[in-house]
């Protein structure tokens, strides 16, 4: 009896060792995604002559700037409110899933670093409901990491991490995002 | 042996296309909430006459727009502050029980859509903490899911869905939205 | 038999009981972090003159307010973008080992309380990644709870509350906030 335990025990204890790198040393590459989607949202930022066609307006900005250009000193204090076409490719004139809607902030004076908090709100044949996210994106290093912070419908109480890379940069006007969503946590 | 071991294989096996189903098809029916609560809140936009009274004012408009009134085309890009009575029936009088304290901002060109973000801060005999929300509101729907994304006091790390509806809307200067809170990770 | 069952069934339903006071009572004295990080962080509000020292800036207020001077009425509806240094200690001079990033609102009218939702980026030797943090500021309050509802990095899908306290306050140009992060989620 006591011969056969022995081996148990032995599989107990390695994974608790395991367990605990986990707790202890956030190593997200013991982790695989319970759900994966690349999408691409489109953002046209209005500079007073593309009412038409903007897709997101300046609605915030310190003292020292204006509304209708991006602030100077690497666009710092500019907040700005976004309803963007979400798609499954690169282009911008692929059919819509679906909207990211939300704000997003310049926030450092000595390089271009944003803040994101959004939804985004999908409306398609495979996925109905909403997904948050939350965080920091420092744009000029390729790939960003920020939080997916909760969903609801097809995403009800999901929770992960989405990756964020600029996959186009058009003057001061257009730029296309990809979004890597990985889900830990689906339900 | 074998025999004996064939039932639990295939009970097993149920069980793992049950949470297969779950992880892949978010059916929330499946859940039953921890913890739920009905709230009210109540919001009366400044509109320039009304100071005394006001519970929120717009502080950023895009270019086209001011901080009086609420822009035209749907108020795009409109963010409003507030801080917001919470009650426990749909009666603006009746005592208030706590705050609901964030922004919501407008955002969407064609229609009347909403992205919100702001924290529940109760204080009665009953709840002592904070409830924090993020999600889009499409306001012209009648019930929107938004994500409880985290919480402290009474509410300590739960996260859940709202159902929001709009209760009552008078012009441009009061609305009052039920919230339904339904919490499914409780602690 | 049953003689030996019923002291296990006793057991069992004293932790269903305890079980239940953890649901229902949000009872966080039960529950240790699984990591706790204490960090200070320092704003340095740009005021018309300060341009080269300030971390933060006013880029909202209401139509009453102006975007240099901290607005009346308990600085209500103002909106602030920062990108602060965090320091190991209190000290405005150590060794920034990462940077706050996001914003904060003032929105209430008859006190000082303000509502937060911003960004650590942690950059040193010990830590690499994000913590995602929300929640409301009862500013005149000695302790306030906020929630943390996300991470990446070595913040990877960590959830937990954060307790703030303002370890120094200098007119209406400097602030320091000392967070104490306390994971209960650690992955």
């Amino acid at each position: 009896m006591s011969a056969k335990r022995t081996p148990i025990i032995l599989l107990l204890f390695m994974f608790l060792t395991i367990t605990s790198s986990h707790k202890y040393k956030g190593n997200k590459k013991l982790y695989k995604p319970c759900k994966n989607l690349v999408l691409f949202f489109h953002d046209v930022i209005y500079n007073g002559k593309n009412a038409a066609n903007a897709t997101s307006a300046i609605v915030g900005a310190p003292q020292w700037a204006n509304r209708t250009i991006l602030a100077s000193q690497f666009h710092f204090g500019n907040i700005v409110v976004f309803d963007d076409p979400i798609t499954l490719d690169n282009n911008f004139h692929s059919p819509s899933i679906g909207r990211a809607q939300g704000q997003y902030i310049y926030d450092t004076k000595n390089t271009f670093t944003a803040w994101l908090a959004f939804s985004f709100v999908l409306n398609s044949t495979d996925y109905q409901g909403s997904i948050q996210f939350i965080g920091a994106d420092p744009i000029m290093i390729k790939t960003r990491d920020i939080s997916v912070v909760g969903g609801t419908g097809d995403f009800f109480m999901h929770r992960g991490v989405a990756t964020i890379m600029t996959d186009a940069f058009e003057g001061e006007v257009y730029f296309r995002l990809r979004v890597d969503i990985k889900f830990y946590e689906c339900w």
